[in-house]
């Protein structure tokens, strides 16, 4: 059997997980809550699934979910999406990242990530038939503690076969965020190579320190070559439930829905009517940055009381945190170590390093997720204290 | 903008639902209950938001819905299918058959449908960059006015590049079901070929008349080839929740899982733990052959009262009829005409005709869904009989 993704195997994400269940650690690694969604999103549910909404949905997605989409990109980022045309509901990011991909890639393209990268970009390009480049971020340096975007080398990485950018601001798993500047450096080369861009902002509610999201949907030049991802797990403490989205200009989403229509045909029409209803409300994903960042503050304070040594966190729900006063072992070791040894679990940064070509972080480095009720993060970090 | 699917519109499904819509006419045309799905389910699905079942399930399914399949699955057919490393859930069946394809075909292998074909197969071979092979069904014929397999015809376009059949019986649109005798050619085929097969069983319990569905998980031959595909939307009544499954052997599993977790990662978990509850019951999907042969019968009888001739529906929740009596239209146009003079929308059987290379069916046959409640369907009878 000739396998389309030779190199992949079982995700990090799900190995830590079992590890952690299996030891019954504190599951500080896959990025999901550990308490619930809003009642009020949940009563939406009920209602939904009182009033009959058990069929297929529209292939693009219920009317006023798409409306609703809309109408909150406009409101967040000025972006002026047409819900007709120009909104997609899809099974989750992971989907819509997959779609995207599958339409703008082709066998041959060459389609550029930036390390560390999220685990599913370099496998949606292979199985588009693309060639995946990677270019690192500019690492933590004295002086600058921060990753970040290394536009010099994303320039230098762009050929006549280069087809895509995709970019993750807030970015898992480093929590870097793109500023104003970020943007403008973007417009230039997009402008002047005509590339198309995926960029994925499931995080983009969770910015901090009054910075505000540096959306590609905040710059028309961006928007009309992008195809803008987001998701509700993420917003809405639900990352079980697999609704996202995906906005792009028409003659992009028309390319898009082809795909989609044939992957998944329809999303979940009880959680649709029900997330339409909820995303009308702003309040909630206005309140978050505040709910997150008392979180990171918790797990940061806590991180600087014990030798792990906390990186700065703008944004995500993860932070990195250096391990190199307490360890000389690889960071795939080291989390197995600290699962094993002192029940928390975590994510090695190294597992971002998919293309198996690409030089791997060299760093001791690894991803906490602070998702976590105030009690649990309590308890890891007692644990944590010890090491 | 390089299309990867440049003969794709809009599906037959939608553009008929909307018309509907627009006309307020009953629509018997995409394949859809008009009722909703069993009380005891819809409390299990409240049951399983209650219980915090809110986040990512693990990749493949949580396991005891993938007990539960397996187990279904022995119960049913007699099949052995490791619940561990043999069966995935899905977002529907239509992920799974995109899945599947993209596992097994790659650039320049032939996959061959069996004409009228659903539309979701040829653009899912064409995306894995294969070259989608098109067989007719043999067409009622004087004497036996049933669709069949024909075999001869699916062996003669068996040629070394072929890597791929896909099957799907239960018949959508035809309603056409496999025998035992069909199984054992279907055996020689594989056996003698070395072909993959992709076996879509969506309508598996709907088959009447006290004819046992011949599924090909009941031949260890076949079932170790095959990529067997169903789903919960048209067992339960709830199409909109996209919940199916893919059982393969192990070795086809894993490359189906690769492919699965950059596409989807999970499925919605409070719907899989609803589920799961519900599949280990066997009473719902046992009484659907009386249930949905009452509504057959209803339709069929007066069908025969108006100038459309029904054909037989062994299996299915779709009947062909013929409506040569009344017009000389081509389908597309009769619906049309139907829709809009006679307020009953249906499915031209021509639009499963998807493949632009292959020959139209150059019949005059249009497709009802019967899953409607009895009201529906005598409404919509007696539109007809004004016909
Ligand atoms: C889909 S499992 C991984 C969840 C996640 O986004 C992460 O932990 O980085
Ligand atoms: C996914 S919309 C089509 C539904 C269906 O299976 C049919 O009507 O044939």
């Amino acid at each position: 059997f000739n396998s389309k993704l030779p190199g992949v195997g079982t995700t990090i994400f799900t190995t830590m997980s079992r590890l952690a269940a299996e030891l019954q650690a504190i599951n500080l690694g896959q990025g999901y809550p550990d308490f619930d969604p809003d009642p009020v999103l949940l009563q939406r549910v009920a209602r939904a699934l009182g009033n009959g909404h058990h069929q297929y949905a529209p292939m693009a997605g219920i009317e006023t979910l798409r409306r609703a989409i809309a109408a909150k990109t406009a409101e967040c980022y000025g972006a002026r999406y047409d819900a007709d045309t120009e909104v997609t509901v899809t099974s989750g990011a992971t989907q819509a990242l997959m779609t995207a991909v599958l339409a703008a890639v082709g066998p041959g393209d060459e389609a550029i990530v930036l390390e560390p990268v999220y685990d599913s970009y370099v496998p949606a390009i292979r199985l588009a038939g693309g060639i995946p480049v990677a270019v690192p971020l500019r690492p933590p340096r004295a002086g600058d503690p921060r990753y970040r975007p290394d536009w010099g080398r994303v320039r230098a990485a762009i050929t006549p076969h280069t087809r895509l950018l995709m970019i993750n601001f807030p970015h898992n798993p480093t929590g870097t965020v793109l500023q104003d500047d970020d943007l403008d450096e973007l417009e230039r080369i997009v402008e002047q190579t005509g590339i198309l861009l995926v960029s994925d902002e499931v995080y983009e509610h969770m910015v901090y320190d009054g910075v505000r999201h540096a959306s590609v949907a905040r710059r028309p030049a961006l928007a009309a070559r992008a195809f803008l991802v987001s998701s509700f797990g993420k917003t809405y403490h639900a990352t079980g439930w697999k609704i996202g989205y995906c906005c792009a200009p028409a003659a992009l989403t028309a390319e898009f829905r082809k795909i989609h229509q044939f992957m998944v045909f329809s999303v979940s029409t009880p959680m649709q009517h029900a997330l339409a209803e909820h995303l009308a409300d702003p309040a909630p994903y206005l309140q978050l940055p505040a709910f997150y960042a008392a979180k990171r503050d918790r797990l940061a304070a806590g991180l600087r009381r014990s030798r792990f040594r906390p990186l700065p966190c703008p944004g995500t729900y993860f932070m990195l945190a250096d391990y190199s006063a307490i360890s000389d072992l690889p960071e795939i070791d080291f989390v197995r170590w600290l699962a094993v040894e002192h029940r928390v679990a975590a994510i090695p940064v190294a597992a971002f390093h998919g293309d198996p070509d690409a030089p791997a972080s060299n760093r001791q480095l690894v991803r906490f997720c602070f998702a976590k009720r105030d009690e649990t993060l309590d308890d890891a970090l007692e644990r944590m204290r010890a090491v």
